[in-house]
């Protein structure tokens, strides 16, 4: 199995699985679009960034099978918050038959590299407060809550 | 005690209570900038969106003194996120001696009127996990928490 940058070919598995992680997060809470919405947004979003410097996927291949992948980008963070630029990861996913596995860490410490390259201080993501594989995944890569995001339905 | 809608004349005092509110934030986390940090790119903001139809900065005003103030928003939610606008809290304070009156809660209840009248389903708010002020009166407006921002610093 190896962590590598993904290529033009790689993108409609991607979208697959960006399918299946909408999916997840739309049976949470309907407040999520479901996969079959994001899918148009999530590739043309996909296209326009692809290739940029301050954004990058990264997928887990092993011989020709894709089983997880990850978007991570630099940014300006909020014009409250100090530091001028922050890493970001977007996204981490790995198809359920492959984890526990220690995939997921792989594909983020690949990325922390590229952030320690580029001189990124601090890294941010943001996680559903019910998604509880996620909350203690990243718990368990070093990240701590700092901030929660409240909602009302009226 | 009344609840109005901001003029001109009364953007330096609102800078000012921002500059109170950042210190809090910056004081619980260096990570946020402090009051003056934070002065001229606020006031900047302020002065771009004041009269804006999707802006509204109310105070709460008595006599002729300021005790406290929100700006709210009418905004497109991120791509993944279903309903097409939401309302968003983006600031409520109200001065230290002032609390424990209801203040905040009557401008919260002006904003609802507001985001009613424009047709919002739902209002987001973000508040720091250690400002349990904040937290608990947002929780009795009738808030939830939903997502958690996670961030390690390298």
């Amino acid at each position: 199995m190896k962590i590598i940058e993904a290529k033009k070919k790689d993108i409609n598995c991607i979208i697959k699985m960006n399918k299946e992680m909408a999916d997840y997060h739309w049976k949470i809470d309907n407040y999520y679009k479901s996969g079959r919405e994001i899918e148009f947004g999530f590739k043309k979003w996909i296209l326009k960034n692809f290739g940029k410097r301050n954004f990058k996927i990264l997928i887990a291949k092993e011989k020709n099978k894709i089983l997880g992948y990850g978007i991570a980008e630099i940014k300006k963070p909020k014009p409250y918050i100090r530091p001028k630029k922050i890493g970001h990861l977007t996204n981490l996913y790995v198809k359920e038959k492959y984890r526990r596995h220690g995939i997921g860490r792989q594909i983020f410490d690949k990325f922390l590299e590229w952030f320690k390259s580029r001189e990124i201080k601090h890294i941010e993501l943001s996680v559903d407060s019910r998604n509880q594989i996620g909350i203690s995944a990243y718990q368990k890569y070093g990240f701590f809550e700092y901030q929660k995001k409240m909602r009302m339905d009226l």
